[in-house]
């Protein structure tokens, strides 16, 4: 039975966010739907206008025998400064400031709309990048790079400071712990990444950026190429560190049972 | 401007999908797209009637003042046979068998596609039931945490092996890890859970069933409710357990180089 238009509509948008960056061809909805490739180009032309004025995503067309659809999703630019101001407001409660200058996130690491947010920030900077994997740390960075996955809709992958035996052979990397000073060890499942993948590292706070610099190595055992550094927030302190460009969402800093936020680099580096 | 009746469906369908279990007023959507009220009520009637027709969920109408919509999603037992059976088929690939009886599913927990088809299962079975907090271990367990709280749109909360410091007051729990006939302690940061949260606890893979009872234990000592126990995979042995009723969506078991992997008792729970 021919499915009628706004039927379509609602099931093509559901369809297409659970699938960003994935080529969806004519050919598939034009069946799904029992319609006419025409009334499925029309359809489209309505999702792109409708994404792009309500700053969901860009609905890209490939054109030719093996085209189809594509929807990127991003996140406008006012609507990221409104969300990253919002999460320093929240940063800022006096409560969250632990003994050692140490801060509470925990909470918002883990909720869903914040992370969704989130990821939708690094999705947009990584918009055009051919991301392969996302890399991040056990245990607090793993919820950041499901978010980003989930966006860009490829596979995450978690580094271990321990080595777990479900993870089978492992590469193992030591790496200096900024805030200890220490010689530490990571390690990822062997099997988990491809040489030649192109690999994006996230994690929740960066101090001194050892961790980081542990994953960028990780990143070099394995053959694979680092697209990109980001990270929810970083610390003022040190001003420079050794890991090159990374993008921060906030500076957050514990100091005399005060919490103090700030917005972070990544307004420079967005594309819209 | 008044919006168009399409790029309503398919912006209600973009809001509703990121926000499930939320109540929606109608004056909210009436507000957003400066249409009238009884225009809304008639989107809504087409997003329920495709919502239903394309297996994607319930929406729910509350009348009255206090009124609006929410956005139930479930999969229907057919697609989670479907989904169910593919992931059978992947974890039954011998190259998964790790020496000592181990299998190695990472790249399927860090894959987002099937982190939501898993968290649709979950969050199905638990529809009706008022979760506020779904629980996890630490760190695979978190990325099915995340999965189902998604769905659900509620916190998720990490138990962890070891105390982290960013982690402030802790409650430690002590249980006997069944594989190691270890007695470990696993802890929770104090400010994760209020008392009497109702909460569901999710895990990976279930063996003898000694994180679990460690969880329960949990969630006991923060005077909170135990919802229900979901796991992706339990081993086939034992085969009672002292952690009363839990669903999982396979029975897995790795001897000999050989990966066995069966239907769980998922599809006793579902209520569609």
């Amino acid at each position: 039975m021919k499915v009628r238009r706004s039927d379509r509509l609602i099931d093509m948008t559901r369809y297409l966010l659970e699938r960003p960056h994935t080529l969806v061809p004519l050919t598939f909805f034009s069946k799904k739907y029992e319609s006419a490739k025409s009334s499925i180009s029309e359809d489209l032309t309505i999702l792109k206008r409708t994404f792009q004025e309500r700053g969901t995503g860009l609905l890209e067309t490939v054109p030719g025998a093996a085209g189809g659809t594509r929807f990127l999703p991003y996140i406008l630019k006012e609507e990221a400064t409104d969300f990253v101001g919002d999460l320093i407001g929240q940063m800022t409660d006096e409560s969250r400031y632990l003994p050692g200058g140490y801060v509470y996130m925990s909470d918002l690491l883990g909720d869903p709309n914040t992370l969704r947010q989130i990821g939708r920030i690094f999705a947009t900077q990584y918009l055009n990048q051919n991301v392969d994997a996302v890399m991040t740390i056990a245990t607090k960075g793993v919820p950041i790079a499901q978010g980003v996955a989930n966006l860009l809709n490829v596979p995450f992958v978690i580094v271990r400071h321990d080595t777990e035996i479900t993870e089978g052979s492992t590469v193992n990397v030591n790496y200096v712990s900024g805030s200890s000073e220490r010689i530490e060890k990571m390690s990822l499942s062997k099997r988990s990444l491809k040489k030649g993948a192109n690999v994006l590292i996230v994690d929740d706070y960066m101090r001194g950026g050892g961790t980081i610099s542990g994953m960028i190595s990780m990143v070099e055992e394995f053959e694979a190429n680092l697209i990109g550094i980001g990270v929810v927030a970083e610390s003022s302190m040190p001003e420079t560190r050794r890991i090159g460009e990374y993008t921060s969402l906030m500076t957050v800093d514990a100091e005399d049972n005060t919490v103090t936020a700030k917005t972070g680099n990544y307004l420079d580096k967005f594309f819209n």
